[in-house]
C-alpha cells in the first residue's frame, strides 16, 4: 500500500521522526536519572506507547477513561488518569483496577478526595499542584493542601502538577524557567505533606517543553510528556523540536484550483480549528502544505481558510513547485497534533517515500 | 437512563428542539414548492435522517463517502456527495452505486469531469457553480461552464451552488440578499446549460441560513440544509433560529472550581476549537454553560478557554445561581454543531428534563 492509494483525508505518521523525538526525550530525561512517564493522551495508541516506553518508565499518563480501558486491554495497566476526577468517574475505576489496572486519579478538592476515601474501591490518588498554569490544582502553599492529604489518608500516593503555562514561552530559556517554577512548586508542595506525614511515592510534574528544558529535576520523580513524540507547528515555534521534527501530517487531495490557491478536502474535522501558531511569530492558519513526502516543495503554503471538509491553500508565489491537479496528494503540518490525531481512527504509518509500512489503530472517545 | 448516569463528556440532543426546527425548515421550503435535499453532514444519524426528510425530499446530501456507504446500508439511497470529486474516490462511488446507491458527485474542474467521463462507473454529476463564497465552483458566467459541460455530456444531471458566505451576514435582510445572488447565479448557470442543450435535471443550492430567508426559488429544483436541524450559537447570532432552539449539547461534570470560575471535563476534543462567535456581538468563547436542563440557569457562563480535556468558565456574578460542586453535572452549548458533534460517535436523546429516551449512533470518519 502507498499514501497515493489511501482514501483522502487520513492521518499519516513517520516512524522515523517518531524515534527520533522519542530518542530526544530519552536523551533528556536520562540526564535527570527520573523516570519518564509517556502521556498517550496525544497518540492514543499501544504501538506507539510500546515504543515511547523506555527503560526508566514505571507507567503511561492517560487523558480519558476510553484510553485506561484500552492500555489495560494491551498489558499496560500502570498508568495516572491526569484529568482531575469526578465520584461519579470512581465506579468505572474501580471496574478496571479490579479486572487489572493500577489507575490513580488525581484531585484538588476537598469535597472530592471524601468521596475518594469513602468509595469502596478507592483508588490511588495524586494531589494537583498549580504551579502557575492556572488550570487544575492548589498552590504548594495552600492551606488546604494538608486537609486534601488528610482526607485521602493512605490513598494518598503523591503529587502532580502540569507545566501548561509553558505553551505561553518561546525557547529554551522561557522553557528552562517555567520548568523551574514547575519543579520548585511540586517539589515544595511534596515537602510540605512529607514534613506532614504523608510519604511521597509520586511526584510528578512535565509538559513536553519543560520535560526537554528543565535544568534540574531535584525532588521530582516523574515527568510527563505527550506531544513530543509527534511534534506540530505550534512546538516547533515554541522551541520543543525543530522544522523537520514533525511525525504526525495529514494525507489530502486537491479537489479544486484557482489561480494562487487549491481546495483541499481535509477541512475543520481533519485538522481540527487549533488556531495555536496565530499567537507565534509565524503563524501557519490552519497548517502548512507539504508535498506527498512531506517535504516543504511548496514553500509557504498556508491552509488560510477550513471549513468541514474543505481548506483553502495560499500557494506560495515564490516556491516554484509544480502546478497541483485535482487529485494530486499532499500532506499538511498540523498547529496541533494533539487535536488533529482525535478526528481519525488510524494512523498509516510511513518510513521512507510513501509506502505505508503499518497501520496502527488508535483509541478515541471518552 | 438519565443525563445524570452518562459518562461525560457525551452528545445530547434534544428531540422536541429537533423536531420544531426541522418543522421551521420544511415550512420554509414548501412555500417554494420545491423539494428539501436534508445535508447530513451535521447529523450523520440515520434516526436524525428520517425525521428530516420530508414528503418532498427526494433524497439527502452527504459530505464524506463514510455518510454515503452509512446512509445506503440504512436504505437512503439517493444522495449528493457535495464534496467536489477526485479522480482516485470514482472507484468508491462507483462500488456503492453498484450495491444500490444513486450518489451523484460535484465538479469544477475539466481534467475532472474528463476522468469522471472516462471512469467505468461513471457517476452522474452536477457542476459547482460559485454565487459568491469563493470556495468551489465555476461563477455562472465563466466560459469554462460549457466546456464542463461538454465533458460530462449525458451525466451531467445539473448545477448547484453553496451559499456559504451568508455566514458572513447577520440577520434575515442579509439573508434574502446573499440568497437571491444564491438563486439568480445557479438559476442563471442551468439557463445558460440548457440553452446550449442540456437538460438540468436538478438546480441545487443551499445553505440553512439562506434556505429559510430566501425570498424566491425562481429556476431552482431543491434546497440542500444542514445545521438547522440542531442550530448552534453562531447561528443564533446570525438569526438562523432563536436562542432557545438549540438542540445540541455537550454534557460535562465539573471537575474543578474557584472564586468565579469552574472547570469542566468537555475540553477542545468534546466541543471542538471553533470559534465562530468571535465575529459576533456576543462572542461565546469556546461555549456556553447551560444547567443540566439546557436552560440557561447560569447566566452568561462563558468557557473562556479550552484545552484537550478541559475547559474553564467564569462564571457569571448576576445570575445567583447555586454553587457547584465537583461532580456536578451542566450542558455545554457550542459555537460550530457540525464540529462538535463529530468528535462523538452516539447522541444521549432527550425530551423532557434529563431522562434519556433513546440512543442514537452517528457515522464518523470518511
Amino acid at each position: 500500500m502507498r499514501l497515493a492509494d489511501i482514501p483522502t483525508p487520513a492521518l499519516v505518521l513517520d516512524r522515523r521522526v517518531l524515534l527520533r523525538n522519542i530518542a530526544a526525550m530519552h536523551r533528556a530525561v536520562s540526564r535527570h536519572g527520573v523516570a519518564l512517564r509517556p502521556h498517550m493522551k496525544t497518540a492514543k495508541s499501544i504501538d506507539v506507547a510500546r515504543l515511547a516506553l523506555g527503560a526508566t518508565s514505571t507507567g503511561i499518563a492517560v487523558s480519558t477513561l476510553a484510553e485506561a480501558e484500552y492500555f489495560l486491554g494491551h498489558d499496560l495497566p500502570d498508568m495516572i488518569y491526569t484529568v482531575g476526577i469526578t465520584p461519579q468517574k470512581l465506579d468505572q475505576v474501580g471496574k478496571l483496577n479490579a479486572a487489572g489496572a493500577a489507575i490513580m486519579v488525581v484531585t484538588d478538592d476537598v469535597g472530592c478526595a471524601a468521596a475518594i476515601a469513602a468509595h469502596p474501591t478507592a483508588p490511588r490518588t495524586l494531589i494537583e499542584i498549580d504551579t502557575g498554569e492556572g488550570r487544575g490544582g492548589v498552590a504548594a502553599d495552600d492551606p488546604q493542601l494538608e486537609e486534601l492529604a488528610a482526607r485521602l489518608g493512605p490513598l494518598l500516593a503523591g503529587v502532580m502538577t502540569h507545566g501548561g503555562h509553558s505553551y505561553a514561552g518561546r525557547g529554551a530559556a522561557d522553557m528552562a524557567r517555567i520548568a523551574e517554577a514547575e519543579r520548585s512548586g511540586v517539589a515544595a508542595a511534596a515537602a510540605r505533606l512529607t514534613a506532614a506525614g504523608h510519604p511521597m511515592r509520586i511526584v510528578s510534574m512535565g509538559s513536553s517543553p519543560t520535560a526537554l528544558h528543565t535544568a534540574s529535576l531535584a525532588g521530582v520523580t516523574e515527568l510527563r510528556a505527550g506531544v513530543y513524540m509527534f511534534g506540530d507547528l505550534f512546538q516547533a515555534e515554541i522551541g520543543t523540536h525543530g522544522d523537520s521534527d514533525l511525525a504526525l501530517t495529514v494525507l489530502a487531495s486537491v479537489i479544486g484550483r484557482k489561480p494562487g490557491s487549491v481546495l483541499l478536502d481535509a477541512g475543520a474535522i481533519a485538522l481540527s480549528k487549533d488556531r495555536s501558531t496565530a499567537a507565534t511569530t509565524r503563524d501557519r492558519g490552519y497548517g502548512l502544505m507539504l508535498d506527498l513526502a512531506g517535504q516543504r516543495s511548496y514553500g509557504t503554503a498556508i491552509l488560510l481558510q477550513a471549513w468541514q471538509e474543505h481548506s483553502l491553500v495560499e500557494l506560495d508565489p515564490d516556491a516554484h513547485a509544480p502546478q497541483l491537479a485535482v487529485g494530486a496528494r499532499v500532506r499538511i503540518a498540523p498547529n496541533h497534533a494533539c487535536l488533529t490525531a482525535a478526528a481519525h481512527d488510524r494512523y498509516f504509518v510511513v518510513e521512507d517515500g510513501d509506502a505505508v509500512v503499518a497501520v496502527w489503530p488508535r483509541v478515541g472517545g471518552w
